[in-house]
C-alpha cells in the first residue's frame, strides 16, 4: 500500500501484537460455532430489567448530571457502594482511596503509564492475563515469569525471578484468567512478606474474587499486606498505606458493556492515578457510571451475583463432567473454585494454533491457543477453555466435539511416536 | 506524607501539570459565583427525552448486544451514521475510516501513543487546547508554536516554525479552544500545501465546527488536503489517502456525560488506531455508543443542534454586546462566529490568575487565565471566556462584574505607570 507520508512509517505499535482477543470474538460470531474462546458473560443472566429501571430513573431525576461532564475520579455514590462491597471481600478502603475506571483494562493501561519506562521488566503468573501484556506493550514492558499450579504462582521460585529486579509484580489471585487457579493462603502470604522484603509492589488484578463457586473466600493481597504493615509498623494511617494497587471491574458482576472498573489505592498513589486519567479520556460516562449505581445499590448488586454464581457453577461442573468424559487421558486440566475459564495442558506434539484452525473448520468448536499467554513464547501446548458464555447442553456438545479433535490428532501422532521410537 | 515503598518516588507522571481543568470545574460548583470558566454545554439544551426514549429501546430491543462486550472500532450504525454526517460538513469518509473513542480525549491520547517520541515536537497554534497538552505531557512532547489573530493561525510565520521539524501539526480550525477564532480559507489552503511541502502530518481537532452562528461553512483541512492530493496524484484511492487525522465528539452536539468522540483516518493507519485502543480500553461502552445512536439517527442530531445554535448564538451575542457596554478600553477579545469560547487580550501589566482570585473572591466571577494553554509559558494577561453554559441574563451579570474588576485593577495600575513615566 501506497503510504506517502512519513508519520505512517513511524507508528508506534510496534509490539502490541495482532489484535489476538478481537479476532476471537469475531470466530465467536459464527452460528453453527460452540465457542469456549471468548471471556464473554452469559448475556441471559444480564439485569437487564434492573438496567431499564435505573436508566429511566435516572434520566428523569438527574439528567443534568447524568450527561454532563464530570469529575475524574468517579461518581460519589458509585465509590461509596464500592467500598462498602468491597468490605464484604475483606478489603478496607476509604471513597478517597478509589478512582472509577473505563473497564479495568483502562486500569491496567493507567497502572503501565505510571509505573513502566521503557525495558522494565514485570514478573507475572505463567501464563498470566492477555489484556495486560497488550495494554503494556505500549510502555515496551519485559518480563520476568513464574509458572503455576493448581494452588496458584509457585512462590518457592519466586526468590530467584525476583532476582531480576522486576518494577512490579503482577498478579491474579483469584480463579486467575487464563489458569482458573487460585492461589492458597499460605502461598499469599508469602508473596506479599517477599515482595515487602524485596522493595517490590504488587499489582492485584480481581475482576473474578466475587464468583466464587467453590471452597471459601480467602484474604485478598491487599487485605495481606495492610495487616503486615500494620503489625510492623502502627504509622497510624490504616489500611491502603501500603505496597499493593488492588483494581477491578463490574464486567463480570453487572455488564461489560458498561465498561466500568475501578483502581483501589494509597490516596498518595491515587492522586496520581487521577491526574494520569484526565489525560486519557478526562473521565468515564457520568450516565453509566450513575445507571450502575442504581442497579447494584440497596444490596441488589450482592443478589444479583448469588444468581450469577448458581448458573455459572453448573456450566463449571457440566465442563468438567463431560471433559472427564471426552476428553483423552493426555490431557490434563485445572478445577477452577469460580471465575470464567479453566486451562488445559496437551502433549507437547500438539500446537494448538493449529489445533484451533482444525477444531473450527472442521468440527464447529472454539478455544483460545494458550500461547498467547505466555510473555515468554511457550505454552503452545496449552489452551483456555471459557464455561460462563455458553448454554450447558452446548458446553457439553462443544466438549465432546473438542474430545473428537484431541482423539483425532493424537491417533494420528502415534505412528510418530512409533516411528521415533524405532 | 510517610511513603515507605519506592514505587512511589518513581512514578511518571512528571510534566503532567497540575489538574487545572479539574480544580476548574470545582470552582463552578460554588451557587453565587457566575462562571465563565468551564467548557461546559448547557444542560438545558441535552435532549433529555431523546435518551430516555433511546435508552428504553436499547435495552427492550437488544439488551443482550448493548450490555454485552463489543468490537473495538465501535457500533457499526454509529459510525455509519457518523460517515453521513460528516459528508454535510464536506468530509467524505466510509466507515471502515471511522474509530469510536471515549471522548475526543481519548482520541488525543490515542494520537499521542501513536505518534509521540519523548522529546518530540509538535507545532501547535498559540494558544492552544489543554487538553491536549495533559494528554501529550504523558509522551513527554516539547512544542513549537504559530501565534493566532483573528484569522487563526497566522500562515505567514509558519515556514519558520516548520523548521523546527515537528513530528506533526495540532490545529483547530473552527472557532478554536480556547481562541474562538476560525481560519480562513486562503489560510487553511496555505497550511495544507505547506504541510504536504514539508510532509509534516496534521492532527485536525474539530469539536466545534457543527457550531456555527455566524458566517458560511468552510472546508474542513482534511477536504483541502484531499482535493490536494487528488489533483497531483490520482491513486485511485480517492479520499483519506492523505496527510491529516480527523477527530471530533458528541460531547457539544449531544451530551459529554456519554464520553464519545471520534477519529477519522486513512485505513491503514485507523488499523494501528485499534490496536492502540484495544490495549486502552477494549473499547467504548457499547450501551452509550447505542443510545447515541438512536438520539442522532433519522436527522434528529440535525435538528438538535439547530436548537443548540440558536441557544448559543444568543448567548454569545449578549456576552459581545456586555464586553462592548462595560470592559475598559485597554481590553481587546475575539468575535467568535461559532463555538462555546471567546478570547481576551488585557494589558502586560495584568496577571490573569491573580485577577482570578480577586474575580472570585471578591466578586463571585469566574474564568480561565490564559497562561495554561501557551506552551510556551506565555499569556499571562490572557483570559478564556466561556459563552454557552450561563443564562442571558447570567452572562450580563457576570460581564458587568468582570468589567468592574478590570476597571478597578487598572485604575489601581495608574500611579505606577505615572511613576515609571517620571
Amino acid at each position: 500500500m501506497t503510504t506517502p507520508w512519513n508519520y505512517r512509517y513511524a507508528l508506534r505499535t510496534e509490539g502490541m501484537g495482532s489484535s489476538i482477543i478481537r479476532e476471537l470474538l469475531k470466530l465467536t460470531e459464527q452460528a453453527d460455532v460452540i465457542s469456549f474462546a471468548g471471556g464473554l458473560p452469559a448475556p441471559e443472566v444480564f439485569p437487564t430489567e434492573a438496567f431499564k429501571a435505573a436508566s429511566d430513573k435516572v434520566l428523569r431525576e438527574m439528567p443534568a448530571k447524568a450527561l454532563q461532564y464530570s469529575t475524574t475520579e468517579g461518581y460519589l455514590p458509585l465509590r461509596q457502594l464500592i467500598v462498602q462491597h468491597m468490605a464484604r471481600y475483606g478489603i478496607y478502603a476509604h471513597e478517597e482511596n478509589v478512582l472509577i475506571t473505563s473497564g479495568s483494562q483502562q486500569a491496567l493501561d493507567l497502572i503501565g503509564r505510571l509505573l513502566i519506562n521503557p525495558g522494565d521488566k514485570i514478573l507475572t503468573e505463567r501464563p498470566t492475563y492477555l489484556g495486560a501484556l497488550q495494554a503494556w506493550a505500549a510502555y515496551q514492558a519485559r518480563y520476568v515469569t513464574v509458572p503455576i499450579d493448581q494452588d496458584g504462582l509457585q512462590t518457592e521460585l519466586l526468590e530467584e525471578a525476583l532476582r531480576a529486579g522486576p518494577k512490579f509484580m503482577y498478579i491474579l489471585p483469584n480463579f486467575q484468567n487464563p489458569g482458573g487457579v487460585t492461589m492458597s493462603l499460605e502461598r499469599r502470604m508469602k508473596l506479599v512478606q517477599m515482595a515487602d522484603h524485596h522493595g517490590v509492589p504488587i499489582v492485584e488484578d480481581d475482576p473474578y474474587g466475587q464468583l466464587r463457586y467453590s471452597g471459601e473466600h480467602l484474604p485478598p493481597l491487599v487485605r495481606l499486606d495492610c495487616e503486615n504493615l500494620e503489625s510492623h509498623a502502627s504509622n497510624g494511617r490504616g489500611y491502603f498505606s501500603g505496597n499493593i494497587l488492588y483494581t477491578s471491574t463490574f464486567s463480570k458482576t453487572l455488564a461489560p458493556g458498561l465498561r466500568l472498573g475501578w483502581i483501589v489505592a494509597p490516596v498518595d498513589v491515587l492522586a496520581r492515578c487521577v491526574q494520569c486519567k484526565q489525560g486519557m479520556d478526562l473521565h468515564t460516562s457520568t450516565f453509566t457510571q450513575m445507571v450502575a449505581y442504581e442497579v447494584a445499590r440497596d444490596g441488589k448488586l450482592d443478589q444479583h451475583v448469588k444468581l450469577i454464581r448458581e448458573v455459572y457453577a453448573e456450566r463449571r461442573d457440566v465442563m468438567l463432567a463431560a471433559m472427564d468424559r471426552y476428553f483423552p487421558s493426555e490431557v490434563t486440566w485445572t478445577r477452577p473454585d469460580g471465575g470464567l475459564f479453566l486451562w488445559a495442558w496437551l502433549p507437547e506434539s500438539i500446537d494448538t494454533a493449529e489445533l484451533l484452525k482444525e477444531a473450527v473448520e472442521n468440527h464447529q468448536v472454539a478455544f483460545v491457543p494458550g500461547n498467547a499467554f505466555y510473555p515468554d513464547g511457550s505454552g503452545k501446548n496449552t489452551m483456555r477453555l471459557n464455561f460462563s458464555m455458553a448454554r450447558p447442553e452446548k458446553i457439553e456438545e462443544g466438549i465432546r466435539r473438542l474430545g473428537a479433535v484431541l482423539k483425532e490428532r493424537l491417533a494420528n501422532e502415534q505412528p510418530m511416536f512409533a516411528l521415533a521410537a524405532l
